[in-house]
C-alpha cells in the first residue's frame, strides 16, 4: 500500500499530514508509530488525518495520532499545519472552517498575512480543575491570580517556586523567570512535572517579560521534556500574565522554534492563538 | 527549486540520497545543513549525492554531506545505501560499480540475497598511525593484538580498561565487555572519546563475544554519541577480535540498529563490510 503525505511543522513542532478523504487510510497502531519514527519512517512529533466529517455542518474531520501510536485530542500548532494543509490541498476554498476533533468542534482561520488562528478555547482556572490539589496550601495575590508555592528538591538545596496553575485542556505550571535562557529548565522542568500537587503532571512553562505585549517563553512537556514551542502552553502562560497584570492582550510570544501570537479578552472568553505552518516537503511512502 | 530525494537506512543510520545525475544540485552548505534537520527538513545522519564520474572507469562518483552541511570523506553504511539507490532507480544494471569517493576509488557490490558488501580497505595497526599515543605505556600481547591500558575517571573511582586500537580511516578503541546491554556506554564512552591519548579523538567500541564468529555491539561514536550501527566500528571490533585470537572471519556483528557482516583475511587485507540497506519513502523538497 502506499500512502502520499506532506510533511509540516509550526513553530518547530513537526507533523505528518495524511489526506484520507482522497486515499483510502486504515493503519494500526504500530503503523502510526513507524511513521512517526525519525530513522526507520518519516519522522513527525505528530501525524494528523485529514478526513470527511461525520457531523453536520462540519467541513472536515481532524484525527491525530501521537508517535506513540495512539490517538489524541488537542494540539494548537497541529490545527495551523492542518488548515494550512487543506488550503494548500486545495481541499477548501474557504478562509474560516469548522473542524470535527476528538475534543469537539474548532473553527480554524486563515489570516491575510498566511498566519493561522486557532480557537484553543475558555482556560479553566480552578486550581482543583487543572487539577491541582492548593489543600493547605496559602496562595499569594498578584492581581486577580493565585500564585501557588511549590517546593523543590534541587540538587540538595530546597527550594520554592510560584506559579500560577491554569488548564488549556491540559494542565500548565507558569512561572515567570529574569531570563528564560539560564532558567533550570532541564533542572527544574521534571521536578515540576512531577510534582505531588499535579495529580495528572504538568506543563512547566518558564516566561520572562520583555513588555506588556511581548514574553519569550521555554515549556518543559509533560511526558515529552523541552520542546521548541507549545501551543497550549504559550496560552497557558499569557493568560497567566494577564490574570498577573503583567501584559495586555494580544501578546508576542518568542518561542525556541519560532514566534507566535495570543489574544484573550479576560475570563469565560476563548483564547486565540496564531502563528505559522510551513510546507517542508511531499512525499510517498509504501507500507 | 524543486528537489526530488529518496530516504534510505542501512542497520538504522539515516540518509537522504539525492540523484544529481538527472536533477541539477548545487546547494550550499547551510541547504546541506537545513535538509538534514530533522524538523526544519527532511532528516538524516547524512546526504548522499550520486553524481556522474570524472574519472575514467568508474561508473559512478558519490558524495558524502554531514548533517552540519561540511562534506566528509568514508561512510560504510552510506555505501550500501548508495549501491541500493543505484540500483533501484535503475541508474546501472551492474551488479558490481566502481564508484569514485573522496577517499578514492571504491566497488561495492550487491549480493543475491539483497545484502551489500563494501570493500572498507586494510585495516592501519600501528597505535602511532591510529593515531593513539602509547608512549611509556605497557602493553598486553593477547594473539598478534597488543591491549593497551586506558586509565578512566569514572564517578570519581579510577579505572583501567584495556583497549585494541584500529584505524578504518577513522580511529577506534574496542574492549570486549561481557555484557553489551549493561556495559557503561554512556558514562566510558565520552571518557574514552576524549582520552589525551587519541589526539584525534576515538570512537569507542564496546563488544561482546558470542561465539567465534557471532558478537554483539554498541559503539560511542565521536562527536555523534551512542549510535545504531556504525560500519567501521563493526569493522575495527572484528578486526580486533580477530587478532586476539578470539573470532574466525566472517562474523555476524548484531548492532542496534540491524545485523552486520564482516570478514577479513588478515594483515594488509581489506576488511569486507556486509549489510542491508532499506528505501523508507520518496519525496520532493522546494527550496
Amino acid at each position: 500500500m502506499k500512502l502520499k503525505f506532506t510533511k509540516m511543522h509550526g513553530a518547530g513542532n513537526d507533523f505528518i499530514v495524511v489526506d484520507a478523504i482522497n486515499q483510502q487510510v486504515e493503519l494500526s497502531a504500530a503503523q502510526w508509530q513507524r511513521l512517526a519514527d525519525r530513522r526507520f519512517g518519516i519522522g513527525a512529533d505528530q501525524i494528523l488525518v485529514v478526513e470527511k466529517p461525520t457531523l453536520p455542518g462540519c467541513d472536515f474531520r481532524y484525527r491525530i495520532f501521537n508517535n506513540d501510536g495512539g490517538e489524541v485530542e488537542q494540539c494548537g500548532n497541529g490545527a495551523r499545519a492542518f488548515v494550512k494543509f487543506v488550503a494548500e490541498k486545495g481541499l477548501t476554498k474557504l478562509s474560516s472552517i469548522r473542524v470535527e476533533t476528538k475534543s469537539g468542534v474548532i473553527a480554524p482561520r486563515l489570516e491575510a498575512d498566511g498566519g493561522i488562528t486557532v480557537d484553543m478555547g475558555a482556560p479553566v482556572l480552578a486550581p482543583a480543575e487543572v487539577p491541582f490539589d492548593a489543600d493547605g496550601l496559602a496562595g499569594t495575590a498578584q492581581g486577580v491570580d493565585t500564585l501557588w508555592p511549590l517546593e523543590l528538591e534541587l540538587g540538595g538545596a530546597r527550594e520554592t517556586v510560584l506559579v500560577s496553575v491554569v488548564s488549556m485542556g491540559n494542565p500548565h505550571a507558569v512561572q515567570v523567570v529574569d531570563d528564560v535562557e539560564t532558567a533550570p529548565v532541564d533542572l527544574s522542568g521534571p521536578l515540576i512535572e512531577h510534582h505531588p500537587r499535579f495529580p495528572r503532571r504538568v506543563n512547566a512553562g518558564f516566561m520572562q517579560v520583555l513588555g506588556r505585549r511581548h514574553v519569550r517563553l521555554r515549556v518543559y512537556e509533560r511526558g515529552a521534556g523541552e520542546t521548541l514551542a507549545c501551543g497550549t502552553g504559550a496560552c497557558a502562560a499569557v493568560v497567566a500574565g494577564i490574570r498577573r497584570g503583567l501584559l495586555d492582550s494580544p501578546v508576542r510570544v518568542d518561542a525556541r522554534g519560532g514566534q507566535l501570537s495570543v489574544a484573550w479578552a479576560g475570563a469565560g472568553q476563548p483564547v486565540l492563538l496564531t502563528g505559522p505552518a510551513v510546507t517542508v516537503f511531499e512525499g510517498e511512502i509504501t507500507l
